[in-house]
């Protein structure tokens, strides 16, 4: 054995240490201590009859959530683009084509996963010509953000699905920042496949990703001619792990992220303990009063139609005469407060306020105000 | 606003309970609370400072860990699996084919991996014909697994890095059940892909996986002539978000599992303050001490070469005239901890033991040797 050559870090030699902040950006939001508590709870084998009845729980949670009935409902072990990914993969075999509605980041993105292993239509402005698209390209799946948090918009959803299914294409919605805090209701909507994030209205911290498959959108999975590209996403694999495959057991699949699903798990129960009528009531009252507030402050809305407002993430015209940067940074430093600027199609154009879970309240609402406010006179304003 | 169809689900009424016992299982392995309270402190945004000093901090710990002065070096946000696509995907392009040395589970996935995306081989007994099957096969990476943790094998690696290179092929090691527990020299091996899991030596929850590659698997990897089928594991986009591509700024990438990057931490700082070799040394002594216990009672183990075998998870020829299961029950039920029994090719043939991180002590050893002694007395034994 010969030695060490790579010596031991100094830098982890010193202690961790995390600042506590508002996080009132497009997420993550902040953690309730009951959810991170529930995190560090023993881990327990991936493979242990009680995981099973958590991801029981979880599979539960997610259909009351997602308003479901879907028996193919569980967690990705990853983030929302893991999501993306094994909702895609799944989906789309060789010379399948993707149709995606590119109305922010969300879009571009769903498109350039289809193009890395198919061929994908990139939609603009797909209210109108969606019948047309989807007759004249013929896509297995239609992408659809139903929360685009880059520009704020919140995206009708009702027909899109029968529409969809009227071409033989299965309609996809990424709800990762809006689920919980506006209505959705999969089944009625004729959603085939639905995947959000654990670190927004859920409150939980990032690393999970609830999805659920239509019957139908497992019709097409599972006659694939040829294997996903993904083992680790494999919906087959997947569906066994998480009980909804009808066989008596269980294989091995991954090693379950079980701390993860702990908090997961917990922030479904608190959702359910205020219900989900409720949830989407209060969202949308606290977004209303934050959007009153701030254009009493002479600040703009960058979504002019009131309804497609996205409740959870709000985007702010950036105030004119002010570097963007500034203000963030202004409020991080002063108010210890996240809120960001735009991102992809609207870095630069806009501000972005996440109220999400816990954190949409009026009392945080006041406290993103009240920085606001601060900062526009704090910040340096050049000579318009 | 229509009314919700599916109701809330009872089951997430009731509170979340999750036992303790001991992990003496192939893992994941207990977490000390030191680690699970650093996965419990608040949640910051995955593009602050702070979490990139977090970042920093861990890929210093894997370099150390590696025993690696690779740049790009950071942790894969997911499980040992993710990690094992993350390093296929990358480096496969179409047309090129993958070589895995096939003794257990691991290179049975990890073809199967390939084959998804690719060509790929299986060498069932590759230390006798690796140089032919690498000149006849011209594979552009070579799999290997050092930690078998499904027979208990502990492969060697010396002399097969400079072998590969020889054929223009990259070698990938999978160490996830090994690191930390073993000698491994990344560097020195001349190993171009290297990872492993949180969940085993490292003592962390399960979510997150070190990686790391050299400059000749870089050199590849930032030459492909095609994307790779995945955006959430495509390296250019890892490699900016962990600061290994020597840009100025990180460009937002997806969601990094923040809490699951604070226990990572502090997992890697337990490794640091213990030093490397220590750790090597009380794994090597426990095992050995382990398997004394284990041939005085009467076992016997699994792989007969004494210095192929594993020392973090331990294989033992299930006991003849005994149902394996009913040994893995009796001591889950009457002594709360988890052993189990084989996976793939060991299926029926073994029960496994892993001693892994803080559960490598003379102490962990005695219980499991006294609760399968205890096993082996009260377990229904049929006449042979």
């Amino acid at each position: 054995m010969s030695a060490v050559s790579v010596p031991p870090p100094k830098r982890l030699q010193k202690p961790l240490v995390v600042p506590h902040r508002h996080m009132f950006g497009p997420g993550p939001s902040n953690v309730p201590p009951r959810i991170l508590e529930a995190g560090a709870n023993p881990v327990i084998g991936h493979m242990h009859p009680e995981i099973f009845e958590i991801m029981n729980d979880i599979k539960s949670g997610i259909q009351y959530l997602f308003q479901t009935q879907n028996n193919m409902t569980l967690a990705v072990s990853g983030t929302g683009h893991t999501a993306m990914e094994c909702a895609i993969f799944n989906t789309v075999e060789p010379g399948d084509s993707v149709l995606t509605a590119v109305n922010g980041i969300w879009g571009e993105r769903a498109a350039e996963m289809a193009e890395r292993i198919g061929g994908s239509w990139r939609l603009s402005d797909h209210c109108l010509i969606l019948s047309q698209a989807l007759l004249k390209y013929r896509p297995a799946l239609f992408f659809l953000a139903h929360g685009e948090s880059s520009t704020g918009v919140l995206h009708p959803l009702d027909g899109i699905g029968q529409l969809c299914h009227k071409y033989n294409c299965l309609f996809l919605v990424d709800s990762v920042a809006s689920l919980g805090g506006a209505p959705l209701y999969m089944d009625k909507q004729g959603i085939d496949i639905l995947y959000t994030g654990s670190q927004k209205v859920l409150n939980a911290p990032p690393g999970t990703a609830p999805i659920s498959f239509s019957e139908r959108a497992c019709q097409k999975i599972f006659n694939r001619k040829s294997k996903p590209v993904s083992f680790f996403l494999d919906l087959s694999w997947l569906a066994n792990y998480w009980g909804c495959d009808g066989k008596a057991s269980r294989t091995y699949h991954h090693t379950g992220p079980v701390t993860a699903f702990y908090s997961l798990r917990e922030s479904l129960a608190v959702l359910v303990e205020e219900g989900l009528e409720n949830s989407w009531d209060r969202h949308q009252k606290v977004a209303e009063y934050f959007h009153r507030g701030l254009e009493s402050m002479g600040l703009k809305l960058f979504v002019k139609d009131i309804k497609a407002r996205l409740p959870t993430v709000t985007t702010i015209v950036a105030p004119r005469g002010y570097n963007w940067k500034d203000i963030t940074s202004y409020i991080m430093k002063t108010h210890n407060l996240e809120i960001s600027g735009g991102l992809g199609p609207s870095v630069g154009l806009v501000l972005r306020v996440g109220l999400m879970g816990r954190n949409s309240s009026k009392h945080s609402a006041d406290m993103v105000l009240a920085a606001l406010k601060d900062a526009l006179q704090h910040c340096h304003k050049s000579k318009v």
